[in-house]
């Protein structure tokens, strides 16, 4: 089978996930098209990068039917407006996270974004990690008995001076537990199937970032699901307080509890333990190990060109998408309507 | 200073709790006067550990004004009954966990265990525990700032066969965050001071004990504590589902997120890291390093002993005993309200 080279368009160069999002498609031959000028610093960045990609009009992108796929990272509150006009145009939609921030967006692209043209959120901290999907394949093979409890944790490194205004703007990047706690949503579905949790505490706050009294530097929430008549709590951590001495962005955990035994990630760092990043801790009946997950493939940009190319559903599916954008936006509301109540 | 001999009496020998109180009291130089039989094989077990101790009728050992110490360790549900009995007769206490599982029975010991005959009681995972207790030391000489988040974790062995009736019953145990919350509310309140928080959310499931409908073998609760107007976000998970092949009875973790550093405890075990128990890793603004915690000093013994003899209050407070006891009552209330709702 020779694979098609997909044809890439751009909008929005606000985040780095933009730069993510493209390198693992050229991995897999894409070509970078075509794209349009976001705001901040990081258009001249790419087109430093990606010196043969045509600057357009957003309009442009969207109209050219040669597009295999318009890939998407501006600021976060005007993605999902993006993504709605690129999918009524035909485009299938590559976005980077938080895809959408608010409960009527999401509602139009669960309803348009199944097809024909498809809405795909990047969900990095699975899709790019090796220890996150090998915890899900041994959850999934059965190795810790039934998922009962789960605690996420991801702390991120702030680095104010280098964030743009709209980074402190809840209204504009949908706030701390829509932005980050999304991809712990998206790694409980990837775990549970169809994911549609109860909130039972959320909370958003402002704990060491006085300069943008708006900003939430800090959020947390408590799930949980019910799965034929079964109960998986789930406790979710985030923030933007992460140390500087720790060496790398964050010390993001995933701790599973199962009926008889036990998985805990450390996706980015074992601090001050084993070097490396995608460490996996296994405890069953019989052992305590370290699971190598070195051998995993990273298939992600490939799956996803096989979807764009056969039709088929391998990379994401539309309600694994839309389930995990909407516990992370639910929790978000749950958060503010606790503090403003 | 020549300290004094503890004459301890002992009532309720239900727990194994039990002897590590009375040995850590005979390491001071207490002495095992007497006893009253409980009604397991424990009994047996400290007759022939403690040959010395005469066995009497509760009611004998309440009223010996010979005793210094009357140590408790019966069935949680009458464990505050007793105390309440011992401090009537003008005996000192020290209670294993859960002390008390009512409300009602807290208040009354709040109202009486103060003094002149006081209640204690021995929160053994930061008494006997030198990471955590270099953790709370750490966090108030300011190591990693203000403390914003605390994410603890105990798991524990179930080993059901070694098991009494009682332990399965919730009504005599007062339930599995009555009971295992405790510590981590303990420890809260060592690391916060007057520790009076709202309860966000608390669950207690029975996941995997059919045998025993009416056990709770996980439970979770999320805290939110204000401090003179700062915010502290705390969960807590508690199971009975610690895996075989962990190698000790569970893997308790305490991590506490500051506005500067982390700090986190593994307790018992660093699983498939570095040997031995009392582990501690900080990661502040300079680097992410471990801790040596061998020096720190298990002296609780002593404080105790101290406390008895000389009427200060070097061992635990009366409020700090009151307000981890509450805070872990109340949790186990908030989720059989929201079970039961």
């Amino acid at each position: 089978m020779s694979a098609i080279r997909l044809r890439l368009g751009v909008i929005g160069i606000e985040h780095l996930h933009l730069f993510e999002m493209v390198d693992g498609l050229l991995n897999v031959g894409a070509e970078t098209v075509c794209h349009a000028a976001g705001d901040g610093p990081l258009t001249a960045m790419y087109e430093g990068w990606r010196p043969e990609s045509e600057r357009r009009p957003v309009d442009a992108v969207l109209a050219d039917p040669s597009l295999d796929l318009v890939v998407l990272a501006g600021v976060p509150s005007e993605r999902a407006g993006m993504a709605l006009a690129a999918l009524a145009a035909g485009r299938h939609v590559l976005s980077a996270k938080p895809a959408v921030t608010t409960l009527d967006d999401l509602d139009a692209l669960d309803i348009v974004g199944a097809g024909p043209a498809r809405w795909w959120v990047f969900f990095s901290e699975r899709l790019c990690n090796r220890a996150v999907n090998e915890a899900i394949r041994l959850v999934h093979a059965g190795a810790i008995g039934e998922v009962v409890a789960v605690t996420g944790a991801a702390p991120h490194t702030l680095a104010a001076d280098s964030r743009p205004e709209w980074f402190f703007d809840p209204s504009r990047s949908g706030g701390i537990l829509t932005d980050l706690i999304t991809h712990q949503a998206d790694q409980m579905t990837a775990l549970v199937g169809h994911f549609t949790p109860a909130v039972m505490s959320a909370t958003v706050e402002n704990v060491a970032t006085p300069h943008h009294p708006e900003f939430q530097d800090l959020g947390r929430v408590s799930l949980r699901t019910e799965i034929d008549g079964r109960v998986i709590l789930s406790d979710h951590h985030v923030d933007w307080l992460s140390p500087a001495g720790l060496g790398t962005w964050g010390d993001v955990r995933l701790v599973i509890t199962g009926t008889t035994g036990t998985i805990e990630v450390r996706s980015n760092i074992d601090v001050a333990g084993e070097s490396g990043a995608e460490h996996l801790i296994l405890v069953d009946a019989d052992s305590a190990r370290r699971v190598d997950c070195s051998g995993v493939v990273i298939d992600w940009a490939e799956r996803l060109r096989t979807d764009i190319e056969l039709g088929t559903d391998t990379f994401v599916s539309h309600v694994h998408t839309v389930d995990a954008c909407r516990a992370a936006i639910r929790a978000q509301r749950a958060a503010e309507a606790f503090r403003d109540r």
